[in-house]
């Protein structure tokens, strides 16, 4: 009977993860808030219009903070008392015309929307959360976001952009550590590269594959809280390509 | 006869890193420029005073475009066609009031500051350091901002300046991939925990124990293109506080 809450919903993982979730059983999963800028895709309309009321969509734009702040009430008059159990923060931007960060102009924006948003969001629904059961806020990452990494994925795009994911990093185990005491969970997960608008047609799995593998990583039975890991997807674990789909914890 | 750069240097570290610059003999150290937002503050024009006109101020309001071009421009044109051959981004902004990061404001504010800022610094200033001869950036991290070392540094009081810290040490690690082939070093350095106004009296080192070994680093005959690295001060190699300065490199 669980309620989550995915930000950037309209469409690539945010959408995937709203149907991913939507295959759980009610007993699990009992509402699903899809946060989306404008008006709902006629997809999610659709995804909407199946789902027996589970599916709920939210008004928010990320990087407004009064946005922000209307999405919490109005989640809170939706919830009518309950808690939110799990909150995705998923909405994220990145530029996809490769550019040296000699060149790049993308840093202050991927900041505000990639880090400084998912603050104000966490904290925004944190008394929310507070009220939940399972107090889990996982923050969808980036691979290419780990320092230790940086070599390895300078064939990515936006440098702005991964230099933002690492900020997202330390900014999830800070959390972490802060209300751990509180029983809260916060996770940082890479979802790959997946094939969405924004990993385009050549990437290494379709974009179901990489939300349902993301949602799993809630499912796992060992201690999250204060991770970064990566996602698994069966017959990725050691493939020979710049990603591998392991489940294993990723180095900062 | 090398040219050196010290941003934020009308007190504190940066000022006391000029100091220790104007230690060396002239056949290292030929011409020092001092970023200043203002004027000279009196320490700093004693400093000058009796420098032989080795040390050379720039107005530079590193926050903003229009005088980081300027700023550039000035030392192109003081210069006189030699290169620059060691940049160092020092000015930084850190909140000391103790906050949770769940009340924190300063996320933003910290990014613009000593992360974009320091990006654009570097950029502008990138065609004088093709110039030089050393093709050396030292950007003052912090040990706060090492995600391994999240749950130690709780402690500190300004997660945004944390935040901003990781960050810049994944700037600092691309950097240090792009332009490697060029011979260019990029290095993160922590200078742990000093007694200038934004450390407090209580302090682990004074000022100038921290800058000489800031100064230090760029000695060292290892390889520091892309490590972030801790100082070396002699007797506090290990330390039983929160910092041992033992030269080391820090996990990200």
């Amino acid at each position: 009977m669980a309620t989550y809450l995915i930000t950037g919903a309209s469409r690539g993982l945010g959408f995937e993860m709203v149907k991913a979730l939507l295959q759980k059983p009610t007993s699990e999963v009992s509402t699903i808030f899809a946060t989306i800028r404008g008006n709902p895709s006629p997809a999610l309309q659709e995804v909407i219009d199946q789902s027996q009321g589970r599916v709920v969509t939210v008004k928010l734009e990320v990087s407004d903070d009064a946005s922000i702040t209307a999405a919490a009430n109005d989640v809170k008059e939706k919830l009518a008392g309950r808690g939110l159990d799990v909150l995705i923060n998923n909405a994220a931007i990145a530029s996809m015309t490769p550019t040296p960060l000699t060149e790049a102009k993308t840093l202050e924006n991927a900041f505000k929307v990639n880090v400084d948003a998912v603050h104000k969001i966490t904290v925004a629904f944190l008394p929310l959360l507070r009220e939940g059961t399972k107090k889990t806020v996982l923050n969808v990452s980036s691979i290419v976001g780990s320092i230790t990494h940086t070599k390895k994925f300078m064939i990515s795009p936006d440098h702005g952009y991964r230099i933002s994911k690492a900020a997202l990093n330390c900014l999830t185990s800070i959390f972490a550590c802060e209300l751990e005491e509180e029983g809260f969970t916060f996770v940082a997960v890479s979802p790959g590269w997946c094939q969405t608008d924004q990993g385009g047609p050549y990437a290494d799995l379709d974009a179901k594959t990489g939300a349902k593998a993301v949602i799993e990583v809630l499912d796992r039975d060992t201690k999250l809280n204060g991770k970064f890991v990566n996602i698994k997807v069966a017959g990725w674990e050691n493939a020979s390509g710049l990603h591998q789909y392991n489940g294993a914890d990723i180095e900062w």
